[in-house]
């Protein structure tokens, strides 16, 4: 797969506007990754606007992280109506299998929704491929992560979630794999910091929301340059971070610097993608 | 227009608690900037308490941003509570134009309360005054931001609408324009990186509430304090920031680093005001 | 009091899984505080989830910051659970005092839920321990901080709330006290900084929750090391902001690296605890 950093170059030059109806523990970040990366960033989940605002939006990314009886019926329409106006939706999945009320709301989002794309860690993206998983908090654990070992049956997981959702899907972690159909792809870029802040997986899909918004046809290659965007900017951040000793804080402040930084160019400079299948 | 620098030093002498009624996605930043200032924040929405609330408060700022069902309630009653007790009311319409539940209740709280500013980039300022503008996300388009070429007309259109309510008008971009009456001053000050953060106006309308709980019979005077304040830690940031090698993220950090520096003197020294008309 | 400090070990070990039902204004900076300690953070908010949730955690934080019609019968039924299966339960009574639905809300919680720790700056606490104070904000005002002078009558004061409740009373402050039943601690770490920016408390209650994951049956002990853990991390991220010039962002950010190199013995070499009877 080749080309795709170039849409971080059309996010600059498009301006997309993003609509986001996601949780609010981690929605200043991914509202600045939106700016960061050259987009326009609007948050509005109340039922009685969102379809107005994902009229005048290019993408939509519903997260359900803090999910609540107000923001269900917003994402549900917001949804629908991005569908019937040919605007590409992303789902993030957070803490699929932790409840029930998650678990059934997926299901209403998937079968009311199209979705241009879906991005979950391997836990969530797992529990939607009908694994049984035992949820552990929002983060994934251990046991679940994608490894050289499992990579090949991960993606086969995957694509099998792209065949039946016509999504492309996205499994964030140290590697990160984006299939789509009978195809997919592993991405070996980002850093061990990535997973000690919240919202590294939020900020990814409002990335990807970014990407989508700038190039609404091309749901792997708009997955994968999100994907490389934020691996490379986390290792851009590691970068710095070492020399000045910082931490955690540190991290979190140098990756947005560096996703307002990025473009094409240096994303393709540095991307490490390989086909999987 | 001389001597608003000062208010700065009464905020820091009074600490006055500011109530915001305010949007999740810059909370976190508003809190903060009120605080830096020398203020005491307290945000609260829920319809039971806000009257309440208000009654401790010696300013409440409304921004409309994530509106909904619950919180607009409780925005028309703790604005109409601060007016009984003669505190002053800050507007921030955060994506006016964007969706008839914002234009609905914009109409409303202009109808039922009295605010002593009003504070949006240039694509609010320009609804309200009644130019049909179409929005476009939450951020100013390039084609509506104010300039050397449009900026008499943009301060008329302000005055128009400090006529029409009785609140100080303050339009925020690169070149910040507050009008008060039939008369209105230009502020030169701030940094291009303001504009690639979320949230920068939102924290405007928190540092104007801030100073117009200090000085709430001076509205014009609190809302140039505001403003330069806002400009000068902006451009304190960027010169931290670029011998550093920074972007957003640092950007950020930086501008609160600058405003809990700032004081009446340092602010005096650095504004560039001039009378408009 | 020895060995506390080692809990941080038993988190970093254990992750345990903290469930938050917290306010918007500070919700981020909590869960990177649980994350930065070596916890593990989930936000849940709706009471359709909230008992599933408290069942796949390992403590339960409740903060009645932004308290809402919506969140105040999730609170109690995530309490009621959590009490049902034994996990700890801390209480973040910000604001109380300032409106009836906060002290309302606060006689409900402590009468229906049994809390292991409850944390709050001194207004709050006097509050809740029945003296009559006024509100001012969510700050404490200068007048009811702890000093040396009113140090033992505070300790007495936590100490009868502690009697009376069952748990473990933190009032925090320049000085920090711990009390439980008829034993109290003082905690003479942190740094002038934390009052500064919004969240301190919010994340010293975010991060006795992780302790007393870790350490459920060490209710002191577990209030102890969170309160030590924040307070020496802020010690640490003053040093190193003083050389470097910055202001309260940038000890924002150095106070989570800190908080995320911190371990047992670090701490133990830095705290300054002693009992006050």
């Amino acid at each position: 797969m080749n080309g795709f950093a170039e849409i971080l170059d059309d996010v600059r030059r498009q301006v997309p506007v993003v609509h986001s109806i996601t949780n609010y523990v981690t929605v200043n970040d991914c509202a600045n990754v939106i700016l960061a990366l050259g987009g326009s960033a609007i948050m509005a989940d109340d039922a009685d606007e969102v379809e107005q605002i994902a009229g005048l939006s290019a993408a939509l990314v519903i997260n359900i992280g803090t999910l609540n009886q107000h923001t269900i019926p917003a994402m549900l329409a917001a949804g629908k109506r991005a569908n019937a106006l040919g605007r590409p939706v992303v789902l993030d999945p957070v803490g699929a299998g932790a409840s029930d009320l998650r678990n059934d709301t997926l299901a209403r989002l998937l079968g009311e929704v199209r979705f241009a794309a879906i991005k979950g860690n391997s836990a969530e993206i797992r529990f939607l491929a009908g694994s049984a998983v035992a949820a552990r908090g929002v983060d994934a654990g251990g046991e679940t992560l994608v490894t050289e070992a499992n990579l090949e049956a991960s993606a086969r997981m995957a694509a099998g979630l792209s065949a039946r959702t016509g999504a492309a899907v996205v499994v964030s972690g140290p590697i990160d794999l984006v299939a789509f159909h009978d195809a997919a792809w592993a991405v070996r870029n980002g850093d061990a910091h990535m997973a000690g802040i919240t919202g590294a997986g939020c900020m990814a899909a409002a990335a990807t929301g970014c990407c989508l918004g700038a190039a609404p046809d091309k749901a792997a290659e708009a997955c994968l340059c999100a994907m490389a965007a934020m691996g490379v900017a986390g290792e851009m951040a590691a970068e710095q971070l070492i020399p000045a000793g910082g931490g955690l804080g540190s991290f979190r402040t140098l990756l947005l610097d560096a996703l307002g930084r990025l473009d094409g160019p240096a994303l393709a400079a540095r991307v490490q993608v390989e086909s999987v299948f």
